[in-house]
């Protein structure tokens, strides 16, 4: 039987004129692509562009809501009511769905980014406040979810279909949270040692610790960064490893 | 047999803490709100609630885009290559079917603000990017389209469903434009006569010029201002005035 | 010798065409008005109109800084790194002063504006930052600093001329902090006993807890609201009080 | 007797995460910066860290105010009322002056951005309008004005310092006016040749047409830019050419 896994990314980061990560690069490596929605960053025509971009390459595109915070890039705490954090969540969901009905693609998940997910991620209210928000736009939307946090523990609890998501460059601890990156090891540098480490991830169907404990939680989909040096090649690295192990690399609907 | 006819007005632009307009009172009047969605005024929040107070009144909700500058309230000239413009209607009005999607109420029609409103009254083209842009999201979408512009004939061209609009307080020129701001009569100040216009065109069917000529133009819907001293006093006394007349006031999807 | 004592309010936070408070009338009781500077409220031709106003009334001008967080008018907090506050900070600052000399008035003071300055009054690190940011662009400039707080720590740590300001309309505990708004009488709503108390501290020369236990804090600036129903009437109440009583009402640098 | 001439270009276009342009190259050859006032482009931090990294090179900086267009990158025409721009002007040209006190520096001079620049080139009363603002701010401001067209003829209306600027990479017609860029020759891309022609125009002492006819401009300060592909290689080959023929390159203060 063919084991699968996704790979996605955040896409559609530019802004105006200011470029932002390497698309290009990044849509001939991974599966799902995660797409700013004009909040925390990226415009309309550049959402649209990124959509168009992502269907040649046969890549699945997802909303990927955060706070209106431009300038801070969607990466600063915002503490919102939850009527505000709700229609935040809905309004940039409906724009993404336009902008993929434009290309005429299908809207293939939902991604939180940045301090809104990290909150989330801590926060299952929160988590739930978000995605009934989306749900209530497109009912059988898929939620990627940080795999082991409070994120999964809302998409669970609401029913919702969710694809676990892990971070290919981060070491886990036994109790499926990162280590902290304080601590020796908790971020991965070397390409083949990541690839090496989701490779075994995904041949065992869950996390596994640094301790090399294997943790109960599912491995459903991989993120992978576009936006910082030699991101690409770790993400080519690997595409490349789960290939050469017969991984079928695709997004969750296909 | 009955007449009818939509009365509309720009709701929902508020932002944040600054209230503009009064929803309120012109909820009880309309039949149709035309909603900011959230670049010209309006915000994500101001639009589910005004969303939903009009579901309260049974008043139909459509999406009201226009260009992106809060500061100017849209009413600067924006010159944007098609794409551009294409992609910043679509994405309103994806951000808005969300919010009404939000509130369980269907998008009743689609209104163009503004700046963007009057370029595309002059400028057949730009009108029909933009409604191509709207029609890609919703394709039986309902244009409300200013009687007798490009507008309307870029509807037409388009094949699109559309409901001719007309301005209770302004004078018509025999040709079915505006008479310009700076003749006399150009304005009407008078909630009587003002109403007493209304209902002549309504019940001839189309626009009747300051000449008095009958101008071979549709009159589906009726714009009413909402933000301007006497606005209230003024729509509620057309309202009387088609309601004496056993005029059925009513959105156009009804 | 009279006793003199300074009235504030905030001003100026309109926004293109969104109208927030009634400056007009709050101009005829102040002596100083703490203007928004653009980020949290206000805009340019804002700023320019409302020193305008100022000056013809003879009231001190002030910039009024804040988060740059238009739709939550400054009142959410932030959490940035102390160069970007105060970067922040100084941006605003300098075209505070700048809109002040195209009006042709000095700039009397500074004053942080909402969640920045209820976190500088918890936190005298970061009202440091924020008040050596303002010093370095106008050295001699005059902190308006909430009475008994971190900010007026700040303020005198870094050797600056301050003014400590009250809250008109809120009680206060024994150790000068405010009775939290979900205690009795946290809050004061009649006019009458909010004058009478204000009179009873400028006459005492500090603050008066409501145990009636005189607090070894100045009273150099009262705040008064301009944005809540009934502020202006509660203003000229206080106004009135005070000059019956032969005080002087002025700003600091008078 | 040494010729002296500036190399300005324009810096600190960043906005938050995103970066845009080459400064830390650029300011090792121009002697003037022109820093974004954070409307068009640029945020309070990056202009802090913009001017104090000019101010390590000995580059002087000057305000570089645009319209309030961040996503267009205040390339795209706004028409506002005179009050409107004015306070535009005058609140960029204030906040700048606050970072360059913030780090010790002098204000050199102010350079319009963008659509605001070439529509005041073309309409000497908006230029007037621009100007008048900022000199109410600095008196003494020295404005960087484009060679010959309205910006240069208002600058002498108001009696102001100024400095004529043209463009290295662009042909001149007889009558100063740039060669439209529809036409051969309008722009200039081979290094060598724009540094040979700007080393003409500096020993002459005025612009030389592309007929080789002597224009009575004055040529001031040489634009260089910094965010095309080889920008950074044309601007040291202009450097490198006036500085073999004993150019003193620097900026017109010193």
């Amino acid at each position: 039987m063919t084991i699968t896994v996704d790979l996605n990314a955040d896409m559609g980061e530019s802004f105006g004129p200011w470029v932002m990560g390497n698309d290009a690069a990044l849509l001939e490596v991974i599966s799902s692509a995660n797409v700013a929605c004009g909040k925390h960053a990226g415009d309309p025509l550049v959402m649209a562009k990124t959509i168009a971009a992502a269907k040649v390459k046969g890549v699945a595109v997802g909303a990927h809501p955060g706070f209106d915070d431009l300038q801070g890039f969607g990466r600063r705490d915002v503490h919102l009511p939850s009527d505000e954090l709700a229609a935040l969540v809905q309004y940039q969901v409906g724009a993404f769905a336009a902008m993929a009905a434009g290309q005429g693609v299908p809207v293939a998940h939902l991604k939180l980014h940045g301090a809104m997910a990290n909150m989330a991620a801590r926060d299952q209210a929160m988590a739930e406040v978000c995605y009934r928000a989306a749900l209530q736009v497109i009912p059988d939307l898929r939620l990627f979810v940080i795999a082991g946090t409070a994120q999964q523990r809302a998409a669970a609890a609401l029913g919702a279909t969710y694809s676990a998501e892990i971070f290919a460059d981060r070491a886990y601890q036994d109790d499926a949270t990162l280590v902290p990156r304080s601590r020796p090891g908790a971020v991965l540098h070397d390409p083949e040692e990541v690839a090496q480490r989701v490779l075994a991830m995904v041949q065992a169907g869950c996390v596994i610790a640094q301790s090399g404990a294997r943790v109960n939680v599912p491995v459903d989909t991989i993120c992978l960064h576009g936006d910082t040096p030699g991101a690409v090649q770790m993400a080519k690295a690997v595409r490349q490893k789960l290939s050469d192990a017969k991984i079928l690399i695709c997004s969750p609907q296909n």
